[in-house]
């Protein structure tokens, strides 16, 4: 078994890095608090004897040599990034789980055939910059470097020289490593395991997403003196499709989600109708087919309502990606570790996307999840039990001890 | 007549101070622009033979002395602070008008028994500071002075620290002069003038405001790994309410508007739904009764929103004024001034909220209208003729000389 109060120690330091207001952290991709927390980590790594690597995206890989000179490295991780009103353990336990894990191996004296190379994913969250998992994406080919570097904060900052600004940008090509297995450890996010009473999640699917930035264009007037049948109101418009995203949401009711959680008004003064609005929608369902469909209906319809109102409308992918089916046998030894330890599991589909989702293009991957308390994520107050953490972290250990072989 | 093209000349000049995007200016309250907006028009004061005093809120007051040392002061101006996206006109044509008429009474060399006060009210637009027209509302006894000085905007800094910062704020006691009378010239920043094809509005009304601030507290969540069913969406309840506002004005026409032109999503990243939500709903008639009904109604059923969804709701009024009926006499002034002049007139009721509206409170006040272009304000793209300006000047022109009394 792992060391559960030293995994929860490392948790808890990690935390001071980038403070949140209400006890969480926000410790944004690229920030000084990034950087900070890379360090940390970093010297974490170096003291557990590992060789860390950095790649051009900023991904770190911290690597603790195999017997085999010739096996490809088991990756077990996650990110050390938050959301600016993050918890303390979204992906942040799937990074020092993996460290743990080696840790537990050198006190142990367990040798393994293949390398195990723990991972830090950089731009997980995709809240300063959109896409999600944006490096694990280029790493799997999903986008171009050129693509990534020239992404925007909404100050307009890009990514590649926000990464140079920090420090932490490498040199090693991004995706040139070749993987055996791909795990990761991941907090649920979600209220399932929690309410099944269950500690460990064996996740055998993520469920497909699509983020769509609608952009309208009202007309700018003033509130006082703009008739009502003059007005071209964008911000109308705007609520209008969010209220017809939730009943697409309804309609396509059970296994599947649709919301905002970003939307800018422009110029955005109190006497002043909008005439711009930028907000982005988030909708998810494991089903393919269900996820296209929403995602056409959504569009077309929040097109007519922009119309209906003379507002224009335009709207961008800024990200996607498909279900995902994970590895069989990775799945099978993650229940088989569960089962061999005596948690109580069960199988679940991931609500949530993970660098896990893009690592399984390039390689077999699978995911083990712990509860979260009240199914809380993206909130400060998200909050785990030393106990799960630690169960987590020992099927993570087990199942990447059977993979990369003894 | 006043000369047109001297105060087209002014104009332009002023609107090379905080150029906008799009043609027109962001020359906000208490910025650096608007300090140098300030200094512009003192030189211009100075040049023209006033003295120009400043009070405690930064309204600056540029007298041209009468002949009776007894005589109260008519006051005659507007505001030099633009929206963020504001039109080169709004607030600046009756300033600059207002100079050009004691620029026109030099030339002619003529003498009035009231002393002239050419007036350039602070933040009057109220879009970087809420409410609009705060200085003119300390003038009238509407606010306090700390009230005034304790106004943020949305970064958290004062109106008193801003005042300070820029170096204008004056050592008047507010609200100590006394008036004999007020007149403000402003275009319409409405429809009605152009499209009756009339030259000049004389103003006999003003409706009543309230900005009502809805505080709305949801849950943060994850966007993909929360059920539908265990979300707390604050946005979706804000698009509600924003829907539930324009039925309200809808079912009160004709005669009142409401809109929303500010929101703040929070943590506004795409994939948290908002655990908070900060909105302005403006709203206007001039009937009181309805004023206050319409207000009723949007809180009321504002909060039944937000707890069907299980959203906290608080509302707060920033902003308020009743409606106006300005002074019989004076808009009688105007009237004839329009009618002896040749300009074709109507009576008018503004849209807008003015500094006028305040000044009503301790003084005879009245406005003086032109069109714009397509009823277009708060609004880069704003325009008018110079033909327009001139008219409207010409009129106030008269009406004030005819008040001040040769
Ligand atoms: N795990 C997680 O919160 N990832 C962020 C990407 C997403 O929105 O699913
Ligand atoms: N005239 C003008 O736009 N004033 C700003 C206050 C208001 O919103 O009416």
């Amino acid at each position: 078994r792992i060391n559960g109060d030293r995994l929860w120690d490392m948790l808890m330091d990690m935390a001071k890095i980038g403070p949140g207001i209400a006890g969480g952290n926000n410790r944004q991709t690229l920030t000084d608090a990034d950087a900070e927390g890379r360090s940390l980590f970093k010297t974490w790594c170096d003291k557990a004897g590992m060789t860390v690597g950095v790649d051009r995206m900023g991904t770190m890989f911290a690597t603790r040599a195999g017997t085999d000179p010739n096996a490809l490295p088991v990756y077990v991780g996650s990110h050390l990034d938050t959301q600016p009103t993050g918890g303390k353990y979204d992906g942040v336990l799937g990074v020092l789980a993996a460290l743990e894990v080696v840790r537990t191996m050198n006190d142990l004296g367990i040798k393994t055939k293949h390398p195990i190379v723990v991972t830090n994913w950089a731009n997980e969250e995709g809240a300063r910059f959109a896409p999600a998992m944006l490096a694990s994406g280029v790493f799997a080919g999903m986008h171009t470097l050129d693509y990534a570097y020239g992404r925007k904060d909404p100050e307009g900052k890009t990514y590649g020289d926000e990464l140079k600004r920090i420090g932490w940008l490498g040199d090693e090509e991004v995706g040139a490593r070749k993987m055996h297995a791909y795990f990761e450890y991941h907090i649920e996010q979600g209220p399932i395991l929690e309410a099944e009473n269950k500690t460990i999640g064996v996740v055998t699917h993520c469920q497909g997403l699509w983020w769509l930035e609608f952009t309208l264009t009202g007309k700018e007037a003033h509130t006082g003196s703009t008739p009502m049948a003059m007005r071209v109101n964008a911000g109308l418009a705007m609520s209008r499709i969010v209220e017809m995203v939730q009943s697409v949401a309804m309609e396509n009711q059970p296994g599947a989600v649709a919301g905002v959680g970003q939307a800018f008004f422009s110029p955005n003064s109190r006497n002043v109708l909008p005439g711009k609005v930028v907000f982005t929608v988030d909708l998810r369902t494991p089903d393919k087919e269900k996820l296209d469909r929403m995602r056409a209906k959504i569009e077309t319809e929040g097109k007519k309502i922009a119309e209906a109102l003379g507002v224009g409308c335009s709207v961008e992918a800024i990200g996607h990606f498909e279900p995902v089916t994970f590895d069989p046998k990775l799945v099978t030894s993650v229940r088989n570790a569960a089962e061999k330890l005596g948690y109580s599991h069960m199988n679940i589909i991931s609500g949530a996307g993970h660098d896990a989702c893009w690592a399984a293009k390039v390689a077999p991957a699978t995911m083990v999840m712990c509860p979260c308390v009240g199914g809380l994520s993206h909130n400060e107050a998200e909050e785990i039990s030393k106990e799960w953490a630690a169960a987590g972290a020992d099927v993570l250990f087990h199942a990447v001890v059977e993979t990369a072989e003894i």
